[in-house]
C-alpha cells in the first residue's frame, strides 16, 4: 500500500467505521478477477461506503490523496470493466453495502434502488407490488443496479422495453470532485440543459460513482405465449417480426438461432430436444406477454404464425402447450453459449448494426469469415429485433486452443469489427468497452469522436481518478499515480 | 461587420456560393427577434449552408476567424434561445436550406430528416407512408427538426411517446471544432461510451449544430376518441389517469384545465362552449388513439368514465360524438393562453414536478401565490400526466401592465421557481433555458451542477463560439470576441 493509499484507508475508516474498509488480502482476492476470468488486477483495499454521504466523503478523501478508485458492483462485467489495474495504483470502491430499496411505488410505476441492490432483489420487490422491472439477464443473481446503470445493460426484453438507458428515470451519483449529483426526482420533462443522468448511464464508472437510480416499472406479466418457428433466412425472420409488430404490441422477445447452433445444443446439452421435427436453417424463439390475464396471446401468436406459414414466410412452427414447455424452449436459447463452448474454442463478438441491415450482415459476414479462416465456423444468434447478435467464430476442428486464441482469433475479431464498422454498426452492443475493447475502440473511432470522449472525461475527472484504463484513454499526464 | 466577420463571410461564400450568405439588413431583420417578441439581437450576416459538409467548413472558418455563431432553425424558441446577442459579435448559422428528408422508412419505423425540415413537413411525409411522427406542438408550421432536437421539445403527445429525447434514434452534428459527429445509424444498442447523441439533444446549440436526426415513427392514427370530464381536484384527476392507464395503453393526452380558465375561454373566445352543463372546479380533456381502426376506443373510454362516475371520481363526462366535436374540445384547450392573455397581464411558467406531487403542488402553490400577491389569480393547466403544467399568475384586476411586468411579476416568478425547486421539480419542463431563464438556472442550481454544465460546454466549445449567452454561462476569458 502506498503512503497515499494508507492515508485514504485511514480517512475512510474515520468516515464509515471499521466495516467501511477491507484490507485482508483473502477478502480482497475474489474481487480482483473478472467474471470471465480473463483479467486479474491488484488492489490493496476495498472501500465500502454504506451511504451516499459516506461515498462522497471517501471520494473527496481519494481526491485529496490522489488515489484512483475502481467502482465495483457485482463484478459481472464481460469486458473487464470493474477489475482494478494490475499495477495496484487504485483501490476498489464497492457499492456492496448500499443495498437500500428506497421506494417501490406501483402507482407511480417507479422504484428507487441504491447502487448495491442486486437485480434479482429488485425483480422480487417489484413482483411484491404487482409490477415488474422489465430488464433481465443471466447474471441477475449477482449484477447490481449501479453496474447495470453504468453499463447501460441490455438483455432479452430490450425489444419491447429498451436498455437501461430507457428504463432509468433518474440517477444519483458522486462525481469525481466529491459533489453529489441528485437527479433522482424522476421528472418526465426537464429541460435544464445537458442531461447528466443520461451521460452517467453507460459511462462505466469513469465519470463518478452511481449511488442510486430511479427505475421505471411495468405491470407484472400475467400471461405469456412462447412460440418456436423454423425459417429459411434472417431476412424472412425480420419480415415476420415486422408483420407481428404491426398487429400486436405484446412481442417481448424475438431471438434467432442458426440450425447449426441448435444441433450443437441438442448434441451437448443433456435433455435438450429440438421443438420442430424437420431440419431448418434458422430457428426463432418468440415470446408475447401481457399484464392483462385475459389477453388472447396464444390465439394471436397462433394466427400470426399460421398466416406466415400460409405466406411461405415460416416453414413450421409450434406454440408451447405448457409453462414447462415454454421453459424448455428458453433453456435451448440459454444453452447456446455453453453448447458452443463444448464444440471448441471460439472468438465471441457482441455487435450491432442497423436492424434492417442485420439479415444481410449475418449471412455475408459469416461467409467472409469462413473464407478468410478456412475450416472455421461463423454464425450469429440472438436479438435480431434489436439489430444485435452475438457473433461467434469457432476454431477449425482440431486446432489447439492456444494457437487459436493467441494467433488466429485476434485477426478474426479485427475482421468482424471492421465489417461491423463498415455496416454502420457498433463493436459493443451490450457489454461496453471496459479494458477488453479499449484498443479496438481507439482503432475504429474517428479522432473527433475520441476527442469528444476524452473532453467529457477530463471535464468530469481531470485527475483521471475514476476507473482508470477503462472506456477512454487519457493522456498519461492526466492520470493519477 | 468586424474584420473577422468579413473574413468569415467571404470564406462562407467561397464554400457555399452566393446563396450561402445573407448580408442585406432587410433580409436579416426578421431573424433578429424571438417568437414572443421579447428579445432583439444584432447580426451582420446569416450563413446558410446547404449541406452538412458546407456547415462543417463554415464552422471551421468561424473557428479560424474567432467568430461566434448562433444556430437557428424556425426561430420559435419560447426562451430567446435562437436570438443573437445584442452586441453583434455573432453571426447567425441558419439551417433553412438544409431541407432534405433523407429517408422515410415505414418498415424500419424511422425517418432521417435534415435540420431545416419543418415539423409539419415531416408529419406529412410520415402520413404519406401510413405512419406518423408522434410529436406535435403549436409551432408545427415553423419549428424545424434541428431546433426540436436541440431543445428536446415536448407537446401534447408526450404522455404516450415521450419528448424528442425518446424519439431521437440518431443525431448528426457539426461540433465546434468543425468535425462531423455521425450518430445517424440509429442502432438500437450501442455501448461505446458516453452517448453523444443524447448529449446533443436539449443542448440548445451550445455544443454544435445539429444537422440531421434519425427519428422514430409510429403507426398512423386510424381512430380516436376524445372525452371531457369534470372533476373535483387534480388529485382525483391523477387517480383517474392511473386507472385508465392500468386498463389501456391508448391514452395519448390527458390535459387538466381549471374551471376558472374554461370560463375565461367561454367569455373571450368567439364560439367557445363548455362541453358540460354544470360548473366544475377542474376539467379534463382526454384523448385515446390507435393505429388499429377496429380498436373499441369510444366504448373503452365510455366504460372507464362511467366506472369513474360510479366511484365518485368524476362528476360528469361526455365523449365527442363527432370529429367536429372532438376538434371543438381541443380548440378549448388550445385557446387557454389566448383567453388568459385577454383577461390581463400574467407571469407564465413552464414547470414540472414529479407526477405524484403535481396535484398537491397545483393547489398549494396557487394558494401561496395568491396570498403573497393579493388580488392575483394563480393556476396551472396542461399536461398533468407528465407532471408538467403551465403555471400562470395573473395580475390583480386594474393593475397596469407595466407595473406588473416591471415590479411584481419577477417576484412572483422567483416564488414559483423556489416552490418548484423545493418540490424536486424543474424550472423548465419543455421550453429550455435559452437566455430567459439563464439567471434563474444559475440562482437555483448547485455549484457542482453548474460546474458540470460548464465543464461539458468547455470540453466541446473551449472558445465559447456556439450560441453564446444561452443555457450556460462561460467565464469571460473563454468567450469569443
Amino acid at each position: 500500500m502506498t503512503p497515499a493509499q494508507s492515508q485514504l484507508v485511514e480517512e475512510a475508516q474515520r468516515i464509515g467505521g471499521a466495516r467501511a474498509v477491507v484490507t485482508d488480502p483473502a477478502d480482497i482476492e475474489p474481487w480482483l478477477t473478472d467474471w470471465r476470468g480473463r483479467y486479474h488486477g491488484t488492489a490493496a483495499a476495498i472501500l465500502l461506503p454504506a451511504t451516499t454521504a459516506e461515498a462522497a466523503a471517501m471520494v473527496r478523501a481519494a481526491r485529496s490523496a490522489g488515489v484512483a478508485l475502481v467502482p465495483q458492483g457485482g463484478n459481472t462485467s464481460m469486458v473487464g470493466g470493474a477489475t482494478p489495474p494490475a499495477d495496484g495504483r487504485a483501490l476498489i470502491l464497492s457499492t456492496r453495502r448500499m443495498r437500500g430499496l428506497r421506494s417501490v411505488d406501483a402507482a407511480a410505476g417507479l422504484a428507487v434502488a441504491e447502487a448495491g441492490v442486486i437485480l434479482a432483489e429488485l425483480h422480487d420487490a417489484a413482483n411484491g407490488v404487482g409490477m415488474r422491472f422489465p430488464l433481465t439477464l443471466g447474471a441477475r443473481g449477482s449484477a447490481t443496479i449501479g453496474g447495470l446503470v453504468s453499463t447501460n445493460a441490455g438483455g432479452t426484453q430490450v425489444l419491447r422495453f429498451g436498455t437501461m438507458r430507457r428504463l432509468v428515470a433518474g440517477v444519483e451519483a458522486v462525481l469525481p470532485d466529491g459533489s453529489i449529483h441528485d437527479g433522482l426526482s424522476a421528472l418526465k420533462k426537464d429541460n435544464r440543459g445537458y442531461d447528466l443522468n443520461q451521460l452517467l448511464v453507460g459511462a462505466e464508472g469513469t465519470l463518478g460513482l452511481v449511488t442510486a437510480a430511479a427505475l421505471t416499472l411495468a405491470p407484472a406479466v400475467r400471461i405469456r405465449a412462447v412460440g418456436w418457428a423454423g425459417v429459411a433466412s434472417p431476412a424472412d425472420a425480420l419480415t415476420l417480426l415486422r408483420r407481428m409488430e404491426a398487429h400486436t404490441s405484446t412481442i417481448e422477445s424475438f431471438e434467432i438461432i442458426p440450425g447449426s447452433s441448435l444441433r450443437l445444443v441438442v448434441e451437448h446439452i443433456p435433455g435438450a430436444r429440438a421443438p420442430l421435427a424437420g431440419d431448418h436453417p434458422w430457428h426463432l424463439l418468440i415470446e408475447a406477454a401481457s399484464g392483462d390475464p385475459s389477453a388472447p396471446l396464444t390465439e394471436t401468436l397462433e394466427a400470426l404464425l399460421a398466416e406466415a406459414i400460409e405466406a411461405g414466410l415460416v416453414a413450421d412452427a409450434v406454440i408451447a402447450a405448457s409453462e414447462a414447455q415454454a421453459e424448455a424452449f428458453w433453456r435451448l436459447r440459454d444453452s447456446l453459449s455453453e453448447a458452443e463452448r463444448a464444440a471448441g474454442p471460439a472468438a465471441q463478438h457482441d455487435i450491432s448494426v442497423p436492424v434492417a441491415v442485420m439479415p444481410r450482415f449475418m449471412i455475408e459476414a459469416a461467409a467472409a469469415l469462413e473464407a478468410a479462416f478456412p475450416g472455421s465456423h461463423a454464425s450469429g444468434f440472438g436479438h435480431l429485433g434489436d439489430g444485435n447478435v452475438h457473433f461467434h467464430v469457432r476454431a477449425p476442428a482440431g486446432m489447439a486452443a492456444d494457437h487459436w486464441y493467441g494467433e488466429v482469433a485476434p485477426h478474426a475479431t479485427r475482421m468482424v469489427h471492421d465489417m461491423v464498422v463498415a455496416a454502420g454498426g457498433s463493436i459493443s452492443a451490450e457489454h461496453g468497452i471496459g479494458q477488453m475493447k479499449l484498443d479496438e475502440l481507439e482503432r475504429l473511432s474517428s479522432p473527433a469522436h475520441l476527442a469528444a470522449l476524452r473532453g467529457i472525461k477530463s471535464a468530469f475527472d481531470p485527475m483521471g481518478l475514476f476507473n482508470p484504463g477503462k472506456l477512454v484513454k487519457v493522456a498519461p499526464s492526466d492520470a493519477a499515480t
